[in-house]
């Protein structure tokens, strides 16, 4: 078809059309105005979804399984509903990248035929609908899909490198009985706290259309905010799970390394293992998470992925055997990392769940910054040791641009680089990476040293139970503006499990703008100065929960006591 | 004392002196000539131990411990044999480092007054004096002591560097009860797999002195197979446990990284977190490496060492619960790597082990190899990658000649670089090295898949469940042509855990050299010609056992297997 000579322009209409022609033109709907920033309830309201594919779309991750499971509901109805309002999303916010409704129905009908002719489910995800960010590869089940199996994550190069095979995550999704049925969006380079590149364009947030979907899971997060997927899995390098959950308000857990194996998945900087990646979920519920989580671990992936811990799911941990049972735990809250102060919202959050613990019969006591700038310079010192080249590595493949900000204007000259994603230079030594990597181990002690010490002043005997703290120091903010991913970077770093969960929305009316308090840092004043309740209305505000490295199953089960006890504050 | 230009050798002058010191004139003895090669005999003949004492020293590790917490034996008196029993290695084959008798007495004196006083024992290993390779720090407990805590792992420009805190493990030993009693000789860099340094000098076989005791943890090997200490610990970043255990006819335990905490020790290549290195237990038998590893464990490291796995000690994994709970087993083994041809006391100890297993009803089938060399070349080149800036960095500060090789004359001005420490070159970017570390993932998912595919053939409906292969083409060889660590450096790329454990002996007898082999290499072809069963007289010939990943309880229950069987069929 195309010969060497095909310009990266080419290749983007090429895949754009292929894109579109693969939605069914019945599910187009008439979209609302640019000008229209809250798009949540147009699933609802569109017309397009029958009134039990709404209640199906609005059921959470354990109730539809157990509808799936006693076939109440087969696979082939709950794909069909969340494969309509998904083609409702991504005509919303732009959260698509593959899209194959024929093989995921055709898997539908499969698991639905199973079950009726055993009485047996495939395994604990049976039937369910699952998201996938598109860094994670399915194979084409047949040749002539010219959409399946495609790969092309935040890359023009990466347009028609179709996979051979299954990543490990996807083959033990599909071994559960899941049902992988849409690709999310991503941005160039996967290294950005939002979501946008040069093939798939922007995702927008659906709870405002001009603020960041976030990054660099941002499809996903979009997507599941509009319950356009009951699940999906993002990963986190360095937020990128946790940033796009509570920019849409949602829960995702970053799990720490290799708990959930990333093994056949794409990826950028590849061979860079000091701070990996690492594949989560984003839901809408708890529940949905830990089945998720405990289906994947019980799966012995570690079987498949040299790099996954050999370590069940333990319930013990689960029932917070070493953190008194659950009763009177003591939590470490951040008010801020001793650089930046988070907007109104995030600290009216932190007081809210405070009071909301304390009310529960449990602890909260200030935990301090600690070097917290210097750890996540690191790691940033850390990925920028070789990205430049692993970037220029993928982008000369077509000439496409590498993309330097992700303001709205396009066109914009400014480069504006996150946090997250350090100015870029020509890279260091392997010995002056080692150096680094030395530095991030010493203050990785230092954080345990100084957890450990809190035993002396929790009052139970043991060090705190968990840390809460903001996601960031702003929620969602107007598109090319997420500049600090500090607040979640520092948990990658430390490889601590952390756990997004939503706590309120901004509102004019309690998050005004205070008058500005003695800033810590440049950064602070930039920080305080672009907000405004206004610009922010509607935005979700969600804090995350971390634990101790490879202790998911006590993070989850200690962010099910906060959110009660949210819930029941509320 | 010493101004800014004391040179490199009055420190060593210095140091060598103090530690002379530092031996109760009492305890030395009239040592035999060099010429005398086999002085595995002279401990219990030299007459400094008292009968009591050489049965001490003879006594395992977990019957020494009944005794010790019965009280049948007091730390003081198992302290004191094993001290003396100590200083004579050291008179005999140079394994010691530090050397502080009044000290690991004093501790002692304090473990029996605890025992007297309540009753009870500190920990699993109450009373255990324990050796320590000179990784691993002491803080002193009285500063005029002038020896206590004094680190300097093969470098003279580590002389004089006193430790103010413990390593981590040295905080868990104590409070387990052990008895941290002398550190041992280890070689510059730790990077060779002999042991020699400027500051200390060699440490000899004591199974036959013209041969190396292997390294890094070559003062360990010596000390143990002489029982100058019940059991020590070793480090192993490419077979520096394994080596010194097979080629001085011990157990020893390669871990898998992070399964024993390694913060807060001294080590080369800092921040090299790719490869890392690992610490495990040398001991005279099986019992006490799971006696030590479950008590390390047991301690949850991971509360004090950031790197350390969370993860239990597995009752369930030591049942061998997912391994036929031991019965029909099925062991791959490695005949070559297809690279070197192993001698022939190595063939025949492969030869004994799958007959002894076969006899005892287990199943034997050939594991072959798959780019072994390559997998084994990337890892070297990891290292590679900035080794010699960070050696470098060390030398520079004393001005000490970086050692280039251990062959016995020392003004040998031919440079013999063993293949576990590659040769030097000025390193790499750090993007050269992620793509290393990518080849290096690439292999172990291959590696995985292999095994996972040899369910196919093992008959059980399980893939094999264990690996096992030689430590090395040879036993121990002549000072200075340890030239191949590619049998123990693969199990560190693949991360696998390894147990060494002990079969025969050179005999010249059954070991004479075979007519040339097809070579399958060049080095291949050297290793064949310094094969003569006389040269390597009376060297412990040993083989190695590799799990999966973090499956410390099973190898070590698989090895208990083996050993059984292959005394059964003596």
């Amino acid at each position: 078809m195309s010969t060497t000579t095909t310009t990266w322009q080419e290749l983007v209409t090429d895949k754009k059309r292929r894109q579109t022609e693969a939605i069914p033109k019945s599910w187009l709907i008439s979209t609302p105005p640019p000008s229209e920033l809250i798009v949540t309830g147009v699933p609802e309201a569109c017309g397009l979804l029958t009134e039990k594919e709404v209640l199906i779309t609005n059921t959470e991750v354990v109730l539809l399984l157990e509808k799936l499971a006693s076939a109440e509901w087969s696979s082939v109805e709950v794909t069909t509903a969340f494969y309509k309002r998904a083609i409702v999303a991504q005509q919303l916010v732009n959260c698509l990248t593959e899209i194959f409704v024929d093989r995921a129905l055709a898997r539908a009908r499969e698991l639905d035929d199973h079950l009726k002719l055993t009485g047996k489910v495939i395994g604990p995800l049976h039937g369910l609908p699952i998201s996938l960010k598109d860094q994670l590869r399915i194979k084409g089940l047949e040749t002539t899909m010219a959409l399946t199996g495609l790969v092309s994550p935040g890359y023009v190069s990466w347009i028609g490198k179709y996979a051979e095979k299954n990543s490990v995550l996807v083959d033990i999704l599909y071994e559960c009985g899941a049902n992988p049925f849409v690709q999310t969006n991503v941005p160039q380079t996967l290294m950005w706290p939002e979501t946008f590149n040069n093939v798939f364009g922007r995702t927008a947030n659906p709870h405002n259309r001009s603020l960041t979907s976030g990054g660099s899971s941002g499809g996903e997060g979009a997507l599941v905010a509009l319950r356009g997927s009951p699940i999906g899995i993002g990963s986190d390098i360095g937020g990128s799970i946790r940033i796009p959950a509570a920019f849409n308000g949602l829960y995702g857990l970053r799990p720490s390394y290799g708990r959930v194996p990333y093994a056949g998945a794409v990826n950028s900087m590849e061979g860079q293992d000091s701070v990996p990646s690492v594949f989560g979920p984003i839901c809408n519920s708890i529940g949905g998470v830990k089945t998720l989580m405990k289906a994947i671990i019980d799966s012995k992936p570690w079987l498949k992925d040299p790099l996954a811990v050999r370590k069940k799911w333990d319930e013990e941990d689960y029932s917070l055997a070493e953190h008194g049972h659950g009763k009177n735990l003591v939590f470490g809250i951040v008010w801020n990392n001793g650089h930046t102060v988070p907007h109104p919202p995030i600290i009216r959050a932190l007081e809210m769940t405070k009071a909301a613990l304390e009310a529960a019969g449990h602890k909260v006591i200030d935990w301090l910054p600690h070097r917290d700038k210097e750890l996540c310079d690191t790691v940033y010192a850390i990925w920028n040791a070789g990205c430049m080249q692993d970037f220029n590595s993928v982008t000369s493949l077509t000439g496409e641009p590498l993309i330097d900000n992700m303001l709205l204007e396009a066109a914009s000259s400014e480069a504006v680089v996150a946090g997250f994603r350090p100015p870029l230079n020509s890279g260091a030594t392997a010995f002056e990476l080692w150096q680094l990597q030395k530095t991030k181990l010493k203050l990785r002690q230092e954080y345990l040293d100084l957890w450990q010490e809190t035993s002396k002043m929790a009052g139970t005997g043991r060090p705190i139970d968990a840390i809460i703290s903001p996601v960031a120091p702003f929620t969602a903010t107007p598109h090319g503006l997420n500049k600090d991913a500090s607040y979640t970077s520092i948990f990658n770093a430390l490889d601590y499990p952390s756990f997004v969960f939503p706590v309120t929305r901004v509102d004019p009316v309690k998050d005004g703008k205070k008058p500005p308090h003695q800033f810590l840092s440049p950064e602070d004043e930039a920080n305080y100065s672009i907000y405004d309740p206004e610009t922010f209305l509607n935005a979700p505000v969600s804090l995350q929960l971390s634990g101790r490295t490879l202790e998911e199953e006590a993070v989850i089960a200690m962010t099910e006591i906060v959110d009660v006890a949210l819930k029941t504050q509320k």
